[in-house]
């Protein structure tokens, strides 16, 4: 599992482990094997090239070289054994394993005796250790440490990295704390990864430090500087508005929900649902992508958000992810102080992104998942995160605009790597992330074909270990998706045994849905299917039964909030959960800018099994409208203006997924088309 | 005058001197005289607070204290001290005069023996003069210091200043140099000063130098770090797109100008037209704002304009306005070796900002003025600088936003405090741009009451001298430009004497006037009147002879090229040089950034004398179209999207002139307004 809530008193939503998820599908899984064939073992060697895993041998005084690169190159190792680790969830792989044993080796043989950890501290920088807590990521790489920890000792069972990590905590727990200094790292991390080490080892102290480490930002002497960059401006329970470097700001909000999953903080949860709308409300991209600004990699004004000079970080995207998926954990608003939830403090707006709907009734079991969080998980992990991987596995975006001139090309690595290896254990522990259960049943996120073995009903309702599958039931999973929104689940109790109670299935049913349907055994469930909720299906599950949902993937027309100066009179297309743009590859003799797609014109999907892995396109008519007639000049009088003049013509235009961009010839590339009459 | 290319070989426009100019009108006028007695002596006292001055008492050894501030604050000095020389070129100002000869001295005593003039690079940091050249700006403190020297020995006839900035330039000329060693600086500014310290002196050697550090850009290796941001990323010859930092970029090009003017290199005109085209057809604000992006103060990509996050940096149009007049000073492409023109080997596209006219013909000395540089430079005047400065004279914009929340206004004074003194020193020149002379008569460039002493005619076409005024005419200038646009010129030749000649007057047609009359004596000149061009009158002048020129202010609806996607979809209301804008503290219950222009709204001009210092406003019916509909959503299907929904409802909107926005309650402001059916 990939964020233990399962004796989180405060969470409504436990996880399923990784290995009780196989995904099967057409989709995810051969980028899962090409992730785990290609990309691990390429960003190994990227590690090796760099000196980063030398970086720990030199440490363990191995090897009589300089540090090499920079002073958080540490955390892409410990990023990278991460998504190792996940993938060795899998089918067994006895080459990375021997890799990941390697590295773990490394690393351990780096720790100091006191138990710190970061090797670009060592030798000559020693006596400067959490002396520039500002910058210098000690503790951000502490948390990639610990988190590659936990996946480590989770999957394999072993404990050799678990117990470095656990050093060094402690040693960052005796170093900061009410009893010993102030202090907070820079750049956010370590806060969620405390509270997974309190999980992981039932030590409360960790969530303790988590806590400390949160309230240390905005006091007054600033501790880390102050600065919105670092969400350092003000107290976290006074912050409502999402500023500052993007993927702080969303590992921040992570490290707050996992704290108030633990500690029912209402501070925080009040404090995170106004960050949640601020994100998810006015500053998120279409695709999920967060950070519209490249000065400060942060967030940018409410609705600031420029297409062509979008920053979109990969990992900010990636934060966003996690954020949701921890606060869809949560419920739908701040918990009364019981784990089964209650009228919220505060409920959150019903915010899904795309067309989703308006916030919907709370209250019932349905509604209080919050589709909306699974929603914006769906939306980035489907665009703004996917984009990030180039179709090949070998090359990254660090920036995910959403219109390019065509000078942007993925990179086969980085000076600053947080993008390669965090898309590498977000897609390698995606099976963690699909389903969720419940006292009241078990939860689709996420469709994908493949299994799960996880309890329809909660009879004794207990702590979920890796290992706690004995009553569960085995369900399939038959889906194009997210080609086609047919999704066929079978159902297969445990062998010679029934339900003794009634179990209950809860089926997402996504915010740009609006005409899905629900069958039980072919008979109309009758359930309340509204965009945005999950569907909920009681009853006595037996083997072999069957439910089908379908998902109409329409194309739809998007249009943005009249405020977003970069959508405004402009349309984007999606279809199902997959936002699209147009390239100019597949455009000769037009540069995609120029296309109007007048609000008449017939969309159609349509099936392209040879494209770009295989992809459904949307082929239309638009029409060309270049700025012929402009004369090299930036202005004129209005009325001058009938775009494209004699030049307008009709052209066929073909509208690809936008995490497919870039994979072939350089060229203009665009989301939001300009909307004509 | 400003840049004096009165010998300059291939210019084909000679300045007029500062003093042969008085501006009595009620716009420039009181402006003026409040940056004299308000804005001149509150930056003379911040340059007291903050350490500026005390820094060269230090470098004297007259303080013992650390040198203060940051390692460019040389140069703010040395522009106050430029605007105050100009400021002396008026009315005796025996206090002003005080400070002037107070502050040279301090300038003076600072001066190291060999000729070395920063005051940072003193004591303790002496051994590290010439170190770091891309950082360290001290050519560019350098320059602005010869500039000031320049100004004072112009103005006042005294050379105190001029010698010190002789001793350094030749102490900059004996240090770097193909006899001596490589260098440029990471900021241009010695290179334009190099060029005018030749004309003020005669001394060849300074053309030289400056031709030199233009070609120390762009080497391999590189000189000074090889950025885009520096203007080093290729020789300055095959720069053909302007990037990087904008008022480097602005003030690049302007020294690029000042060697063609003095050498006809036609790799460097070739390279300027193309750097124009990109500057103003396709990186300009319509304020005539320069540099698009927060991120490096930089130029953005083509079109890339973001209205709310445009950085515009004052001191990028007021370099935007410096180079267009250089370069009008040309003639309208580049010459062909004489100084009479002839067929230029590229002309720039013709482009003047607002509705600015196609290309008309070239080769009539009319056109060949090159009427789109001045048109850019009156539409920063009036729009991009001038918003830079508060109606009160003491508080300044470093970045000017053509769209606001309402955070963004005025600050007193600034860490790097470029902007300040840069608009004071042009403001106090600006007679000096006005009108231009040549062998076929006298320019009018930009429009203001007042009386200009220039030649009408030249039989002895000769170099003119400050003092070179003995057979000029007086021209008496009535107008309410910016307001109305009567421009009504009468002439009185020298007491006694009549043009021997047919004299010539050319008179501006701005880009955006489509419909101008002009007459003589009350008859219809016949003259060619089309926008952007020049009308020319030729005829024997007399005392008392009338020309009116009628430059009728209609209130314009402006709209951006398409590939602006800010501008998209959005009209701007412009009225004569003014840019107009909408400000919430006109428009209480309304946010203006919700309302759209119908394009059947009557546009109505109307007086406010009470307003902003007096105003000319513009008043029409727009609809207000609330996102209230939107439930915090940010994106949703097309056709739920009748923006304001229920809420649309007409309202009266105000507009008011760009420049004078923030000077009010704290409020939304936008220039852009989307545009209705």
């Amino acid at each position: 599992m990939v964020v233990d809530t399962g004796r989180s008193p405060y969470a409504r939503l436990r996880p399923v482990a990784i290995a009780a998820v196989r995904l099967e599908d057409a989709f995810w899984a051969p980028r899962r094997r090409l992730l785990q064939d290609i990309t691990l073992r390429q960003q190994y060697e990227q590690c090796e090239l760099t000196g980063r895993l030398d970086n720990f041998r030199r440490a363990a005084g191995k090897l009589q070289i300089p540090f090499q690169g920079r002073y958080y190159n540490d955390s892409d190792v410990y990023k990278w054994l991460e998504a190792a680790s996940f993938a060795l969830a899998g089918e067994p792989d006895q080459t990375l394993e021997g890799l990941v044993d390697g590295v773990v080796a490394e690393i351990a043989a780096a720790q100091s005796p006191d138990g710190y950890l970061n090797t670009y501290f060592t030798f000559e920088r020693e006596a400067e250790r959490w002396t520039d807590l500002t910058t210098k990521h000690e503790m951000y790489c502490a948390g990639h440490l610990i988190q590659a920890a936990i996946a480590h000792h989770r999957v394999t069972g072993k404990r050799t990295l678990l117990n470095v990590a656990i050093r060094l905590a402690d040693h960052i727990c005796a170093t900061f704390g009410p009893q010993a200094r102030p202090g907070a790292d820079g750049h956010e991390e370590i806060e969620l990864a405390m509270v997974e080490l309190s999980r992981e080892t039932g030590d409360r102290r960790y969530v303790d430090a988590a806590l400390f480490f949160l309230d240390q930002r905005g006091r007054q002497p600033p501790v880390i500087g102050g600065s919105p960059y670092h969400q350092d401006h003000l107290p976290v329970r006074r912050q409502h508005e999402i500023v500052g470097h993007a993927v702080r700001a969303t590992y921040l909000a992570c490290g707050m929900t996992d704290v108030a999953a633990e500690t029912g903080d209402a501070g925080l949860l009040e404090a995170l649902d106004h960050l949640w709308e601020s994100a998810f409300g006015r500053k998120a991209y279409l695709t999920g992508g967060l950070g519209a600004r490249w000065s400060g990699e942060a967030f940018g004004a409410d609705y600031e958000l420029p297409s062509e000079r979008a920053y979109a970080e990969t990992c900010a995207a990636i934060g966003g992810f996690m954020w949701n998926w921890r606060r869809l954990a949560l419920g739908p608003g701040a918990p009364d102080g019981s784990s089964t939830g209650g009228t919220p403090a505060r409920s959150p707006t019903n915010v899904s992104p795309l067309d989703g709907s308006p916030p919907g009734g709370d209250g019932a079991a349905r509604g209080a998942a919050g589709g909306h969080f699974a929603d914006w998980m769906e939306t980035a992990l489907y665009n703004g995160i996917l984009s990030g991987l180039s179709l090949d596995g070998t090359e990254y975006f660090y920036q995910n605009p959403l219109a390019d001139g065509g000078h942007h090309r993925r990179q086969p690595w980085f000076g600053t790597a947080c993008c390669p290896p965090n898309i590498a254990r977000l897609l390698l522990s995606l099976p963690g992330y699909c389903y969720s259960t419940s006292p009241e049943g078990l939860w689709v996120h996420l469709y994908a074909a493949g299994e799960v073995r996880a309890p329809l009903g909660a009879p004794q309702w207990a702590p979920l270990g890796a290992g706690a599958l004995g009553s569960t039931a085995t369900i399939r999973v038959e889906t194009s998706y997210p080609w086609d929104g047919v999704i066929r689940l079978t159902v297969q109790t445990p062998p010679g045994q029934t339900p003794r109670e009634p179990g209950g299935l809860f089926l997402r049913i996504p915010g740009w849905c609006e005409q899905a349907r629900l069958t039980v055994n072919g008979v109309p469930a009758g359930a309340d299917l509204r965009p945005g909720t999950y569907a909920e299906l009681r009853r006595e599950w037996r083997t072999g039964d069957v439910v089908e949902l379908d998902l109409p993937m329409t194309v739809r027309r998007v249009v943005g909030h009249p405020r977003v100066t970069a959508t405004h009179g402009r349309v984007a297309l999606a279809r199902g959960p997959l936002v699209y743009c147009l390239e100019g590859v597949d455009h000769p003799g037009v540069d995609v800018r120029d296309l109007e797609l007048p609000s008449s014109a017939e969309l159609r999907a349509e099936r392209a099994a040879g494209l770009l892995g295989g992809v459904t396109i949307v082929r239309g008519q638009a029409v060309s409208a270049p700025p012929d007639d402009w004369d090299g000049r930036l202005y004129r009088r209005q009325g001058e203006d009938v775009q494209g003049g004699a030049a307008r013509r009709p052209v066929p235009f073909v509208a690809i997924p936008y995490y497919a961009w870039a994979n072939r010839a350089p060229g203009p590339m665009q989301v939001w088309m300009r909307a004509g009459d």
